[in-house]
């Protein structure tokens, strides 16, 4: 079931991370969103820094008609954009994918219904890609 | 001046949109930001949707001793990570910079204090990046 924190949605899963991040790629795919940019939050801190961090993702996921109109309703709308998906290792092998819930992050801009509607449907999106991945891994 | 909106820095400039995206980089690595992803929204809208839109870029600005400390916090604070920075064009050759504000981005994380801390640095070191990019813009 999704778990819901003040500014994301969550999905604690039983299998590990590299799996993990391939059910949220094609997860989100089904729902429309490309893949833009991928950060690898652990080797980023080990090069820039020489820390070490448990295995971390930042996937900036994009569903272009959605992004279009959050553009054209509310040009600097790119400053929340795109809706980032994080997946991070758990101990003992298990792994969480999480989402940016779109609607606190696009409740920032108050009062611009076009953005709230399509804050709207990128929630839904979201969290049908959630559960996909939360079914096609068993949890 | 930099201008304020409820989730965002901005500072319109007399210069041209490649010169101002020269400028954002260099103004975020004075400040310790890495640019570690680049959005390109008009060639992505162009290829994904054959629609037409107005020079603009989305980079991923992270500052690593920053987001180190963000991440050991609150370990979702992923999702609103790297800090955005957009660049987009006007009309008549002008162009805008303006970065997303951490404040209240981090302010929907809430009774954080470390976190709080390291969204006040952010906020300042960005708002000196940008009084960097106007000034180096004769704007």
């Amino acid at each position: 079931m999704i778990q819901e924190s003040p500014y994301g949605l969550r999905v604690p899963l039983d299998i590990d991370f590299d799996k993990a991040v391939e059910l949220a790629r094609s997860a989100l795919q089904e729902q429309g969103f490309g893949v833009l940019t991928t950060i690898d939050v652990q080797d980023t801190l080990k090069k820039k820094l020489d820390r070490n961090f448990r295995r971390y993702v930042i996937l900036g996921a994009c569903n272009p008609p959605l992004a279009d109109r959050a553009l054209h309703a509310e040009l600097e709308i790119g400053l929340l954009l795109p809706c980032n998906v994080i997946v991070y290792e758990r101990d003992g092998g298990t792994s969480t994918v999480a989402a940016m819930a779109p609607l606190p992050a696009m409740g920032i801009v108050k009062g611009n219904s076009e953005l709230e509607a399509v804050a709207r449907e990128a929630d839904e999106r979201l969290r049908r890609a959630l559960e996909r991945v939360e079914s096609a891994a068993g949890s």
